[in-house]
């Protein structure tokens, strides 16, 4: 038996109806050329189920003692596993579309995990349009965290198109040759050892909430003896009361795409992303009319790697990003994003070990701690979640079906209503961005506004010839509230040409601007509910088996504007 | 607004994630000819979706005040009602047998509702064989019940296949309409009248728990004025503690099928009803060794109509029926169960309101009470649920499709992990069984045995000519417990010709007998869980699409052997 640590125990203790703490992906496949799909499907499902000695968490559940969920809280090994029901068939109602998968993996990622039994599911998904198909894993976040599922992902996929597994991937076995494999290089075992150590001080006796009551002093200021950077973060409307209904939607770029940005900027990858989702976030916000004159603050995850660590080859922390959201020049945004990732580093840098630790837990998760004590509302300790998970590089096969992308699905919590997790694999970056389905109903626009706000960096930077986009101008126009939204577009595309400030950074190569393609953009946004509803069911209709339709060369759904039309949006 | 009854706020205070306490119907369907499964299938969902004012349920969600769920609850409009959240479009993994469907909807009736949104769920699933499809509902036990979900069920549909419905089945036009329809018959209004009145004494202010601690003192003899007739219900093997996963499965018989078995004992429907869970659990405890001495009890929902009561047409109350488990003869265990049932209505002639009320609340549902005061496991006030709900004696049709079946899906409690519930529709009897997956794994084998005990009645009373079957014999051999299931029965199947008492009651026409038959039977069960599996793969790859492999006429899972060994297992 295993002891949970005091975070792992804290994802069991704030679980809610409302706020199922479990994270997932959608790996999406595409079928070896010949194969039947309930054939290839069933063989798949088979070699997992066919492990004797399933590895962690798979064969492992919860256990507690007579203090129930307050005192100490274990894994063991579950003798009674009933394989079956964690591998489950599915499938999509036709047309099988990308849309009919995100409405599928909504449903199954706001429902809650079994507490009786190991705490997973996983679903292949069959009826997807162009021999794909799809695989929706859920763990609780409590038996694995982000890089331990990228390790899972990476152990159960082979490089090589032509090799077959044997042995369950989700066998002892597969671990100990997935192990095996890894050599020298960053070893399984080592990489939350930082993180194990540092929390030990806080894993001792039942006294869980005390240690939350400790955390909750230092952050309310009372007794705490850390500065923490990102005090008042405004409230926004994705900061509110989240219900237990989930939207996810997911979108590729290329990866070389986004770094280019970044790299223009003198940036990361990593600020490139953020930037793009700040952009998103800021015209998402504006058409509701709810953008915060403060800039939003973002809690993203960070790779640390610390000196004098001796046992440690990777720790994961967390630091608070500045959006920028109240910029509206993008390059001078990027900059201000930039500045804080830079700041947040630098903080870990001279931080002691508890104080890391500290700042850790309250960083990833402040939820945990906060929501139990009625401080949410008061503190929202950040306004999203931007996550960037490294995947592998390389081109990954399952028995032979090419895996085209890795789309994560994480955790919406009280107070935080989306969640913008993505990771790279081979030349993509592959975004999931789960939302709380009532607070934001046009999520998806979030993807589109994404693929906006990369064009308009492009440009600003001089990587797109074009012009600089208008999107942040145009909408500003939009003053007749979300409802209207159909007819604020129309004004907005109506409107005499706009100036966008060109960057005063110098890198800047844009050119004049002229509001015709954000216009012609959201033209095609503009349409009511129901007329979409039916276009879609004609369309449906004379598309209604695989292999029609198809309008990208690519396997996963990509950034191109036409696709995401066509496949990130979910009425689910 | 309107406020919650007693009974209906403590369905709400007693569920847990292991027991959600909703209630729901798989309601199968052919498709009119010509139609396509896809724009006939968005038609209907799109008629559902139009209602501009949605009847309750539909349209109300729960609000509770200042006291949360233990103070008063209120029922009141949903403005910001998100219509696509409740009606889903769902699909089956290939290839699309009673199977897959019975796995799906295992999964959807193991969910908790949203309690942030109108208690209720209809999912629309495509990819049945043979031109069907299904539409399975699932609404809170708070909101509705049987009867009431029956006069919804009907007032969807039509009895004529070429009427069209436009106004949605879910509207508040649809509701009055079929109020109308209904004329003098029985008022839609009245049907809960009684309960409502008889209720009414405990729902007042917010002292809900101060009621449930006065009826569990009445329970367990303590202060209450209830003779209760069937103190002392014996733990078998499906009266423990159940996890929140479910298994489902359902199957059709003729309903003069098993009326004639009822009419030649000068029982009811209902008794042979009973009668035949009564064989099949028998049976079914027999094999894993865990029948006890004691009769099994089951908590029986009937019709109760009290003279003097001025404005109820209907009332349901409930009665412990003895299974008389313990009887080995088929005619004698019908006699018990008829005597049981007999004095059980009985005692309500004889009761006074209050004591019906409390009998009534005690019956239906007493681990609403017993749960939260820690008493489930000392008291366990049943064994399992019958529960025959009436249904229209003539087909129905939605927009053209045909109505094949109503299976209803029913609620498993804390220490009753089994709920057996039946609608007649039109020729048939609608079974739906509901067991809590991990303690009945095989719970498809009570639909088997079933049909084995009706067998074995109909032989017994003359109405079949062939053997008396053996199967109570032939399994009471089996020693070696429920892992090797294989094996004990190749050695039933070895045992020399046994002989079954024949029935002292004079109305035997039985002929001696011989092992053979029973045998035959379970030979085919005997494969290992591999084995089974690989086959079905085999069977998919050749009959993948839909069409293909139906080998039965009726449009319903029928209670002919052959067709429940095909459909009626659901390896969910």
């Amino acid at each position: 038996m295993k002891r949970l640590n005091l975070l792992d125990s804290a994802f069991l203790l704030a679980e809610r109806r409302e706020t199922p703490m479990h994270v997932g992906s959608v790996n999406l496949f595409t079928l070896p050329s010949g194969a039947d799909e309930q054939t290839f499907l069933h063989q798949l499902a088979d070699g997992l189920r066919s492990a004797s000695d399933f590895q962690s968490p798979f064969g492992e559940r919860l256990k507690t003692g007579r203090l129930g969920m307050l005192g100490p809280m274990y894994w063991e090994r579950d003798d009674t596993l009933d394989i079956d029901y964690h591998i489950r068939h599915s499938a999509l109602p036709q047309p099988g579309r990308y849309r009919e998968l995100f409405a599928l993996v909504s449903r199954l990622h706001g429902t809650l995990l079994d507490r009786n039994r190991p705490l997973w599911e996983m679903h292949l998904i069959e009826g997807l349009q162009k021999r794909q198909f799809a695989v929706y894993s859920k763990y609780h976040h409590a038996a694995i965290d982000g890089v331990r599922s990228i390790h899972l992902t990476q152990s159960m996929y082979s490089t090589s198109a032509r090799e077959r597994i044997h042995d369950s991937p989700l066998s002892v076995e597969s671990a100990k040759r997935y192990r095996a494999a890894l050599g020298e290089a960053p070893k399984k075992e080592e990489l939350r050892n930082v993180a194990e150590f540092l929390k030990s001080t806080y894993d001792s006796g039942t006294n869980v909430y005390g240690a939350l009551r400790r955390l909750a002093l230092g952050w309310t200021g009372r007794g705490g003896d850390l500065a923490l950077p990102w005090m008042g973060v405004p409230h926004s409307p994705i900061n509110t009361h989240v219900d237990g209904a989930r939207r996810f939607v997911a979108q590729s770029w290329p990866f070389d795409r986004v770094r280019a940005v970044g790299k223009a900027l003198d940036g990361t990858f990593n600020d490139a992303v953020l930037a793009m989702s700040a952009g998103a976030l800021r015209r998402y916000l504006q058409e509701m009319h709810g953008l915060p004159k403060k800039s939003l603050k973002a809690m993203v995850p960070v790779s640390l790697r610390r000196k004098g660590d001796i046992d440690s080859s990777n720790a994961v922390g967390a630091i608070s990003a500045d959006l920028a959201t109240n910029v509206k020049d993008p390059i001078k945004r990027f900059e201000s994003i930039q500045a804080s990732t830079r700041a947040g580093k630098a903080m870990f840098e001279g931080m002691a070990p508890r104080e890391v630790e500290l700042a850790m837990q309250l960083m990833q998760m402040p939820g945990l701690f906060l929501i139990p004590l009625g401080l949410i509302d008061r503190y929202p300790p950040y306004n999203t979640v931007v996550s960037n998970v490294p995947g592998p590089r390389q081109p990954m096969y399952w028995n032979g079906a090419r895996l085209e992308g890795i789309y994560p699905a994480s955790i919406v919590s009280e107070g935080v209503a989306l969640n913008i997790t993505l990771i790279s694999y081979d030349n993509n970056v592959d975004f999931g961005i789960v939302a709380c389905r009532r607070t934001m109903p046009q999520v998806q626009r979030i993807i589109d506004y994404m693929e906006d706000a990369l064009v308009e960096l492009e440009e600003a930077v001089g990587l797109r010839k074009g012009k600089v986009r208008a999107s942040a101008s145009a909408t500003k126009t939009a003053k007749s509230g979300a409802k209207s939204r159909a007819r604020t577009r129309s004004t907005a595309k109506a409107r005499p040409k706009t100036k966008a400030k060109s960057s005063t950074t110098g890198r800047s190569k844009a050119k004049k601007v002229s509001g015709a393609k954000a216009s012609a953009s959201t033209r095609a946004k503009s349409k009511t509910k129901s007329g979409a509803a039916s276009k879609s069911r004609t369309k449906a209709k004379t598309s209604a088996s695989t292999r029609s339709g198809s309008k990208a060369k690519s396997g996963a759904p990509t950034g191109s504007r036409a696709k995401a039309k066509s496949g990130a949006r979910a009425r689910n």
